[in-house]
């Protein structure tokens, strides 16, 4: 079955994104292979706030050959040019995962993870972690949240940058 | 120089200590040489919630060979028997760096490591990353902080509990 992996950048203190939703403080390792990244997907999960952070004018689609999935309770699909809205994760996960498929790019933000892993949606947890603290911004898991173990599948450390690439199975 | 090395357990989600304080999600792996690793001290610097926290009855004093400081605004030297109390961080800390001797161990919490590394007082965070995502407890360093670059100097995976071990200078 194809899996639904939350693949991100995170700050060693365990940020996805800044304390104004930066991302500037991602370094790119030119070793990181992010064609072979995205080519192992073919659909991407967002919350609201992850995807009116991340939309690009004139991109509104998303990336090319994936398909966007908004999860939210307020929006109008209309609202989403390029996109899928849903406003229940159990429902629209479950179909997806039971279709064949690539992978599933759960890619933020923390809030859409929490409902995702509670209702057991998740395989995976993929985190690329930057040499940095941030002291502050969008956590990977936010607050209140329930222990889940985990079990460590893969790393690997990218040298010129000191990014460690973790990649766990949700137990 | 004896450097200042915060080395702490950490979950993925970037928590030293549970919700209540817990510290039982740590795994404990057989491969870590706590024995070298206390060897490389003679001096830990705790704040005063972790020190309450982590003191045992009869054994106020600690651990073996090793000297306490606890950091606390309140609190009275005798309230703390067998440790060191201050209420100044920059003069105490900056004092032993310039003495000899091994290393110093800033062993937690997140606020005593946040008025150090605001002060630059700390040289090297090492985390042995445990795989479980706590949801919730005491951040490795609380929010707000201002953003601090790392350097990865080491890294060592411990392959009977996934445990990952990252060692960065503070740059």
């Amino acid at each position: 079955m194809r899996r639904v992996r939350y693949s991100v950048a995170m700050s060693l203190d365990g940020y996805i994104a800044g304390p104004q939703g930066e991302s500037d403080w991602i370094l790119m390792d030119p070793e990181i292979d992010f064609q072979a990244l995205f080519a192992a997907f073919d659909t991407v999960l967002l919350g609201r706030k992850t995807y009116e952070a991340t939309r690009q004018p004139g991109n509104e689609s998303g990336m090319p050959g994936i398909q966007t999935y908004v999860f939210s309770r307020t929006l109008l699909p209309a609202d989403y040019p390029g996109a899928i809205v849903s406003d229940d994760p159990t429902a629209t996960v479950t179909a997806l995962r039971q279709k064949a498929g690539k992978d599933i790019w759960l890619f933020g933000g923390g809030t859409l993870f929490r409902s995702c892993l509670q209702l057991g949606l998740v395989d995976a947890v993929e985190v690329a972690i930057i040499p940095v603290l941030l002291g502050g911004g969008v956590p990977l898991l936010p607050a209140p949240a329930t222990l889940a173990k985990l079990k460590l599948v893969q790393h690997r450390v990218y040298e010129q940058t000191g990014t460690v690439s973790l990649e766990y199975a949700v137990a």
